[in-house]
C-alpha cells in the first residue's frame, strides 16, 4: 500500500519556508518531493482538491483543508467562514454533495473567548448556508505565542455524482474554459486587510459555498464536463499550470476575456503582481466539452451570483504543458506558476 | 438544523487557557457552553470520538482531531504516530473499521525538512501498521513563531459494524468495565521528555492502533459491547466520568485491579498526579454486559500487546453520575474528571 523512502523522496530543500505553503511551484516541490511519495496511497494518481474512497459501492468524496489567514476577519469573510466554504468546495469541486464536516481547532492561550466566539458563529452560518451539518470537531490549545489566535481544520465528506468523470486525463483539445467570475477579490482583500500598506479598496473577499454552481452544472451538462477547480492559493496561474501538465495539453486563454475588477488590477500593479495569480475563495474553473459549453455557460450565469461567468479560453493540443494568454493586440504570453509567496497566510 | 445563539452559549471565560485544551471540566465547558450549542448538528445527542454519517443507508463513522504534542518525539513515538494512530483510535471507539485518512500539516516556517521527513515517515509506518491508506491532505506553512515546528491534524472515516450498538444510554447497572492494559505511559513518557525535570524513567508511549482489539471484542462479544473510549487527555477518570454522566449510573472501580507502571507510578507520587487523569494513547476502556464479560476479557487478553487487560469495575445503580475508587483495605475514595491542565500538550 505505501511506497517506500529510498525510491522517491526527491525534496532537497534544507528547511521549510513560506513559499512551500503557497500553492505555487515550492508547494509542488514539497507535495511531489516528500509527502505524496512518503505518505500517500499511491493508488493516487492525480492530486485533486478531494481524494475518492469506494466505501460499499459508492463513491465518496474525502478531503481536508487547514486554515491560517491573517487577520483572522476581513471585508466579506473571516477564518471561521473560509474554514466551511473551503472544505465545500474542494468537495464541490470533485463533483461531491458535502454530507458532513468535521472541525478542529488549535487555540493560542489568550485568545480572546468573544473572538472565537464570532468564528464559531460564522462557521455555523456558513455550515447553514451550505446546506451542511458538523458533526464533530476536536479542540487543542497552546502557548501563547504558538499559534495566531486560532487555526482551523475542517474535513468533509461528500457523495458523488455517478453521471460525473472527473479527471484531467478526459481532458481534450477544443474543450472550453469556463470560469464563474472575477478574479483576485480574495488574495487582495486579505493583503489590504492587513494594514501594512497605505492603500484602501471597496473590495470583499469572494468566499461562498460553490455548490450550488456544481450542481446546476451537473444538471445540464454533466456528460461534457472534464475537470474542475477552485483557484485558491497560486490563483488561476496555478490550476491552469497544473491541468496543462497533468492532462499534457496547452490552455489558451483569452486576457481579454478574463473578469478582473479595476480595485484588483490597480493593487496588482502597484504590488507588481499578476492577477493570474492572486488567491479565490470563491471562483472555479470548468473544463467542458465544446457541445456543452454554452448550454454550461448559460446555466452557471442564471445560479445567483454566477452573473459574471464567462469562457476564458479553450484547450489546445499544443503546445503541451503549458499555459498561454493572448492579449486583444493579437501578442502571447507565457503564464506560469506561481513561485514564491508574495502574500503569504492567505487562506 | 443549526441552533440560534441567544438559547444556548453559556461559556463565560473571558479568554482561552491552557486548561480549555486539557480535556477536563475546563474543555467540557468550552465544548458544551459555546462549541456544541453554536455549531454542531443538535440531531448529535451524545459527544463521541467520532460521529456517525449516514450515506446511502450505511453508517460512516467520521471524526477528525489535531495533534500538537511537545516535544515532537519521545520515547516510544511521535507526533506523525500519534496522528495516525489518534484518529483510527477514534473510529475504533466508535466501533467502526478504518477506511481513509486525510491529514493537514501546519508547519512553521525554518522546520527542517529532515524533521518533517522523520514525521512522515512516522505517519506512512503508523497507517501500514494500522492497515489503512492516507488519501489525502493539505499544506500551509505560518511564520517562525507562530506555531511550533509542526501541528497536525488527520480526519478519518469508517464503516461501522451493523452488530454494534454503542452507546452511554445504552449502560446498565452490572455491566462490567475492562480496561485493554496499564494506564499513564504516554502522559509520563511525553511530561518526562520535555526534560524539564530531572527524572527519568524506563517509560515509553503506549501509542498503538486498538482496530485489532475491537475488531476481536466484535467478533466474540458485539451483543454485550455497551460503550467504548479511549481514555486520552483526562485519563480513565474523566472518560469514566462523562459515561456515569451520561448512562446517569455510578462507575466502581476496584483501586487495586488498575495496572499501572512502578515508574507511573512513581513519577505521580512526585508530581501529586493521579495516574487516573494522566493521558494514554493506546488503552481503551469497554463497558460488558455480565454474560460477555468473561469472553471479552479473555479474548483481549489474547491479541498481541492485550495480555495486561483486566477487569477493573462495575457499574453500579447508585450514586448516580459518580465514580468511585474502593481501596484494598475497604475504603472508597470519588475519583473526579481533571481540573486544569497540569499536563499540557501531551498530544
Amino acid at each position: 500500500m505505501m511506497v517506500t523512502r529510498a525510491a522517491k523522496v526527491l525534496f532537497g530543500d534544507a528547511h521549510i519556508e513560506s513559499a512551500h505553503g503557497a500553492g505555487g511551484k515550492a508547494s509542488r516541490r514539497l507535495i511531489e518531493g516528500l509527502l505524496v511519495p512518503c505518505l500517500i496511497n499511491d493508488t493516487m494518481s492525480e492530486l485533486n482538491d478531494a481524494a475518492y474512497v469506494e466505501a460499499e459501492g459508492r463513491r465518496l468524496a474525502f478531503t481536508a483543508d487547514s486554515f491560517v489567514v491573517k487577520p483572522l476577519a476581513f471585508p466579506g469573510g473571516s477564518i471561521g467562514e473560509l474554514a466551511i466554504n473551503g472544505t465545500v468546495n474542494d468537495l464541490a469541486m470533485g463533483g461531491a454533495k458535502p454530507l458532513a464536516l468535521v472541525t478542529t481547532l488549535i487555540l493560542e492561550a489568550g485568545l480572546a473567548a468573544s473572538e472565537l466566539e464570532r468564528e464559531v458563529a460564522a462557521m455555523a452560518k456558513a455550515a447553514q448556508r451550505a446546506g451542511v451539518p458538523v458533526v464533530g470537531g476536536d479542540t487543542k490549545v497552546v502557548e501563547h505565542g504558538k499559534a495566531d489566535g486560532l487555526y482551523i481544520t475542517t474535513a468533509g465528506i461528500g457523495l458523488t455524482d455517478p453521471r460525473l468523470h472527473l479527471s484531467a486525463k478526459n481532458v481534450r483539445p477544443g474543450d472550453q474554459v469556463l470560469l464563474s467570475g472575477p478574479i483576485g477579490d480574495h488574495g487582495i482583500t486579505v493583503l489590504l486587510a492587513r494594514g501594512e500598506l497605505d492603500l484602501e479598496a471597496d473590495l470583499t473577499s469572494d468566499t461562498r459555498p460553490l455548490w450550488p454552481f456544481v450542481s446546476t452544472l451537473i444538471d445540464v451538462a454533466a456528460p461534457g464536463l472534464r475537470w474542475m477547480r477552485d483557484p485558491t492559493r497560486g490563483g488561476v496561474a496555478t490550476a491552469l499550470n497544473e491541468l496543462a501538465r497533468d492532462a499534457k495539453v496547452a490552455v489558451v486563454l483569452e486576457e481579454e476575456a478574463i473578469p478582473v475588477r479595476p480595485a484588483v488590477r490597480g493593487a496588482c500593479e502597484i504590488f507588481g503582481l499578476d492577477p493570474l495569480h492572486i488567491a479565490n475563495e470563491g471562483q472555479f474553473l470548468a473544463i467542458v466539452s465544446p457541445e456543452y459549453a454554452d448550454t454550461a455557460l448559460e446555466a452557471l450565469r442564471n445560479v445567483p451570483g454566477g452573473e459574471d461567468a464567462r469562457r476564458i479560453g479553450e484547450i489546445q493540443e499544443d503546445p503541451k504543458r503549458v499555459v498561454l494568454a493572448r492579449s486583444r493586440y493579437g501578442g502571447t504570453r507565457v503564464i506560469d506558476m506561481l513561485i514564491g509567496d508574495p502574500l503569504p497566510r492567505i487562506c
